[in-house]
């Protein structure tokens, strides 16, 4: 129902080896991408990542490890055929950042529609089936962490319906969330064969930042936490939080916490050669924890 | 004497297996780069280029696909510990085109001096041992061709010196153009054991353009032509006049004309799968004609 892909999972500088840390989440053929640095258009391509069907691109900050592929990406897309709009969200500053990257892509055959957050606090953008929520982190710049919440429809109780001598093809209307009326005159009303809500499907997308305290509620029940880990090593976390980011053990407590499904480490060091050495240090904390690796996917 | 390389040979758009076109070119240790797409930076690991020794970014215009990896790469170098100054030659805008690329990259621990060459004629930048001649070009923007000339000292002849009865270790001195004094009081000047002088070697990087009546001219007898052919069909011609390109025909043209010791096919259509397919005609025309591919090396 929804897909989740990270193309790239390195920081700081893309390399040979390991694209730079984006996330692609699809679902009915819509996608939205988070974060796009140097080489994001090339990693989508080498994860399969079709991008006609992008629609919303979320920014969690400025730095350009996670914005500079941005004039490359839009000039892809309309050289693709791009005519429908892309959405592009992202923390204070985003306004002049577009303008002053766009100044290389000037000419694009669809239109941006930016949003940007301008406050400080925690917040949630609504559309028809999806919400996106985004947290304060506490980086050496301004950053966002996101949270992507796909509604889904309650689930249909076929018993139900054939209790009330329903025919079939009135099911998917039903289901619809219509009500329909029956050849003997009855109304029946969706309550009264749909099984209740379901919760939605959420990803929770955390970079870059030390571990703060609101990160725990933010991500909580979370299908998926995708979290940064910048070092394996816990003996780093005085460099990492210097810099404003996390170690493995960090992100793994923040999953326990949280209580989330999944744990996706991601973002990591150049430094970081072989972040698998590290896999059960963070298992040990969490045990439903992966090193992410370039070209990642799972159908949530 | 002179190396040079494409790290990559790709027009329009990085693929997955083919980087954005640009050149790098080391004598004594010292590099100049032109152009800086998307992905250069992996592109010149990839191809063993030493960051540390990068002092000069020409940029052949503001296409995207020729700048978009600025931001990266000056951030890079920082990362990489580069404290002396980077110069960045280009095209009117320049100054412009870095100042809004580098919002993403605010703070570096060196010098940006940028020459912008804001005339629209044919020009030289002299410096100690090496010239840069630029060329304007005919493209959708305004685009230079770049010469790069390494001046060579004479040629030493010993068999003067033995005739003279210089002792060896003075002729270190002479051939660097020292005047010396024997021990039975003769000056010896270094015309006395110098064989005159020595062509400079020069390397010409022609893109993106069409064919120019003035390319012929600027590139005459220089030992490498690195030249764009956008399609290898001759019949698409037509197609890449429209978008200001050049087919692997005009190119060989050029280098046939230009009497150029070797010529090198660069900056290909991501359409253009084979190019090494189209080679065979482009050697009817010029025969020392090689196709690009990212990583070709050269010791001039």
């Amino acid at each position: 129902m929804l897909d989740v892909c990270l193309p790239g999972t390195g920081g700081m500088m893309p390399l040979p080896d390991r694209w730079l840390s984006c996330c692609w989440l699809e679902y009915q053929g819509r996608a939205l991408l988070i974060d796009c640095g140097e080489g994001t258009q090339i990693a989508l391509r080498e994860a399969d990542c079709k991008l006609s069907r992008l629609e919303v691109l979320l920014l969690t900050h400025y730095h350009a490890d996670h914005i500079a592929g941005l004039p490359g990406l839009l000039l892809t897309l309309g050289n693709h055929g791009k005519t429908t709009p892309l959405t592009l969200i992202g923390p204070k500053g985003l306004q002049a950042v577009v303008s002053a990257l766009t100044i290389i892509a000037p000419a694009l055959p669809y239109r941006l529609e930016l949003i940007e957050i301008k406050n400080d606090a925690e917040g949630c953008l609504e559309a028809e089936d999806i919400a996106v929520s985004y947290l304060p982190l506490q980086h050496s710049t301004r950053c966002l962490g996101y949270k992507v919440s796909l509604r889904r429809k309650p689930v249909f109780n076929p018993e139900k319906a054939q209790r009330l001598g329903i025919p079939k093809p009135l099911y998917k209307h039903l289901h619809a969330g219509e009500t329909v009326t029956l050849e003997d005159g009855r109304q029946i009303t969706p309550d009264q064969v749909l099984d209740g809500a379901r919760k939605p499907l959420t990803v929770c997308y955390i970079t870059d930042s030390v571990y703060t305290e609101s990160m725990a509620a933010f991500a909580a029940g979370a299908d998926l936490l995708i979290c940064e880990g910048m070092y394996g090593d816990e003996e780093l976390r005085g460099k990492t939080e210097d810099k404003g980011h996390m170690v493995f053990g960090d992100a793994a407590r923040l999953a326990a916490g949280a209580k989330v499904g999944k744990l996706w480490l991601t973002h990591f060091s150049p430094a970081l050669k072989d972040p698998a050495a590290y896999l059960p240090g963070a298992k040990a904390i969490f045990e439903n924890t992966a090193v992410g690796y370039d070209g990642i996917k799972i159908n949530l």
